[in-house]
């Protein structure tokens, strides 16, 4: 039964997070938005909040503002988000830098607390920037990249981490969610496998932050970054967050020793001792304009809650993969992304050997989607913002442009 | 000839720097605001350029944002940085993350120019970020560190470099002008004598751009750091920038290896391959709210023109420092910047013993200034926006918290 149109229209009615949309500043009325993954759209908050922080705070209270709030939103921002969607207790998560800044910190500090180890193993579908710093760091300090070369419509297996993983390890690293396939991985099988060889767990939460229920304490996960303008709604460039579990925090020292990450940075005293806790992490002055936006976002996520978050966002990817298997599949589209919802984030890559050029068609066309080399349209589909009913017109455009 | 505030009232009114308060939020009447080389105030563009961003460009445009401009504002903000107050030609500056993170970029790379050398050079007043790199950067790469022991009212003289110069040395850098003294350094003199022994010098401009004519290419900078935050206005937490010489940005590897630093970033393919010129320098996403507004701020400090900027600049610290001879002497308040104004900056260091409580008093008073360790009020100056009767106004009212 290929799916209708008035079937997504009939899931939009009975959709408990259909309200959120209001929440939201109305996209271009022809736009049909499927690249929430890549930026999250602009929640009706954020103006208002920005503009109090810009011209009550910075206008009127000027530097006075540090004491009176700024000083404290990295770890304060950081521990709503961990408590309210990461399964992280206090004091473990930041919100500063972006996610490259953040994943090269908990890189560098894993890497320094097992001085005797040599390796690092990731997966060759891995995000671009988490690759890149750790062949960075790799050439820095000499340890060597095992790179598990995992199906590229998938991602790294527990047995792939498993036959990679040995004595020599340092640090285990993959994204939660792969930000091609939208593979999500089994984190806790994943940390027991590197814990049984003695070595740390990063994990990139990019693709999966605010649209799945994260465990971080109790999944025992060592560290983690992600960032905060995808699923999260945040703002182009918000800044990123990361989390180092408790008891971890006293031995790893990250390498970037800037003076807020100092025990009282304001007495600017000889000699860099690391503060106490998560605020350790922190170097620069952090970014105040994109905290207060990204603090938006966090909430509104909060407030919707993530387990029903997360079942539209199963409910959306079903569809957009019926629809597929409908009415694409004799077009040569197949389905990139695992078929087992729970083994799949809140993306959904369709695989064409024309991928790139029905790409900037379809935005062309006004339905935004993103290419990712070689072949691969991705849909991301942001369960606040994303109508059923957007799914079935952006895929009923690629339909007509494949001839159907 | 103590000063009288009418002379302060004719000075302001015949400053052609005036008319460039009306270009900022007002601040509340009753406050004096000293602080603007800690956080500038607002410029009235700001709100308006903001909303454009984040409501239009966000909000409308989403994703499409980043071909539509996004994506070259750090090198954009950069050359405008660069070639209008900098004296750095195009395709030198960029603006994007922390000072800090900069800072730790730059210092790092210059290590790695340099491996066959051991030793960094500084000066124990140094700004406290720049310090806490240096110490990080020494841990990891087993490099030492050379403190010159500058006079904590000056900064570091050509004849104290000369001296801590050898052929180890790998790195000289400080601050141009030194975040308490005011002390204004001999960048030229400086550059030559760290060049004659073939180490690098790494500038923090953050207490002098937009404050005075720098001329990195003309004096043969080869690195420099500077935040946007103070004299060029852009908000609390802005990003930062950084200089390459052209001449060594093929050479320089900085180490966070991110993304956007990538040859080809959007084809995130395997292998980092450094992208072209001063982009080698970026790393992750930037920050877009917060460049949206360091934009505007630097604009503005270049349509003052930098000439006119420190005419007033040292009228000011004149001013201030003709009141304390006049006025405050007698009261055990002394002047802790140097009284050369070719050799100073634009804020003024007070030193009393009590300079701790004497800045919480005057706070509370309404006249915002810094305490800075270990005796040190701090007055900063910021041409566009201190009148010579707010000069007059603190000063005033710290004499009569004297007992005046």
């Amino acid at each position: 039964m290929p799916p209708r149109r008035d079937e997504a229209e009939a899931l939009d009615q009975s959709d408990p997070l259909g309200v959120y949309l209001e929440r939201f500043v109305p996209a271009p009325e022809d736009l049909i938005y499927l690249d929430g993954n890549s930026l999250g759209r602009l929640p009706r908050q954020t103006p208002e909040r920005l503009k109090e922080v810009v011209e009550t705070q910075w206008g009127q209270r000027l530097i006075r503002g540090w004491d009176e709030g700024w000083i404290e939103l990295p770890v304060a921002v950081g521990d709503r988000l961990g408590e309210g969607l990461l399964g992280a207790a206090p004091g473990q998560t930041m919100v500063a830098d972006s996610t490259t800044v953040c994943f090269f910190k908990l890189a560098s500090a894993a890497l320094g607390a097992r001085p005797d180890r040599t390796e690092i193993v990731t997966d060759r579908d891995n995000f671009p920037t988490d690759r890149y710093v750790l062949e960075g760091l790799a050439a820095q300090t000499g340890s060597e990249i095992v790179w598990i070369e995992a199906d590229p419509h998938a991602g790294p297996r527990p047995e792939d981490v498993g036959a990679a993983v040995s004595d020599k390890t340092a640090l285990v690293t993959f994204s939660q969610v792969a930000y091609r396939s939208a593979h999500l991985a089994d984190v806790n099988s994943i940390n027991r496998i590197a814990h049984d060889h003695g070595a740390l767990t990063l994990w990139d939460l990019s693709h999966s932050a605010g649209a799945l229920p994260v465990a971080l304490d109790a999944d025992g996960v060592d560290l983690a970054v992600g960032c905060t303008y995808k699923y999260l709604n945040g703002g182009p460039g918000a800044p990123a967050f990361l989390y180092v579990r408790k008891e971890h925090q006293d031995r790893l020292r990250q390498p970037i020793w800037g003076w807020l990450g100092r025990a009282d940075p304001f007495e600017m005293a000889q000699g860099y001792v690391p503060g106490e806790g998560i605020a350790s992490m922190l170097s620069g002055t952090p970014p105040v304009l994109g905290l207060t936006a990204a603090a938006v976002g966090i909430d509104l996520a909060i407030e919707a809650g993530i387990n029903a978050i997360r079942e539209k966002s199963m409910a959306l990817t079903e569809y957009a993969i019926a629809f597929v298997d409908a009415r694409l599949e004799h077009f040569e589209v197949s389905v990139g992304s695992p078929r087992d919802p729970q083994r799949r984030g809140s993306h959904v890559a369709l695989v064409h050997p024309d991928a790139r050029a029905l790409t900037r068609r379809l935005i062309e066309l006004g339905v935004i989607v993103d290419f990712r080399t070689p072949d691969v349209i991705r849909l991301g589909l942001s369960p606040l913002t994303t109508r059923f009913a957007d799914v079935y017109d952006g895929l009923e455009r690629l339909e007509r442009l494949l001839g159907g």
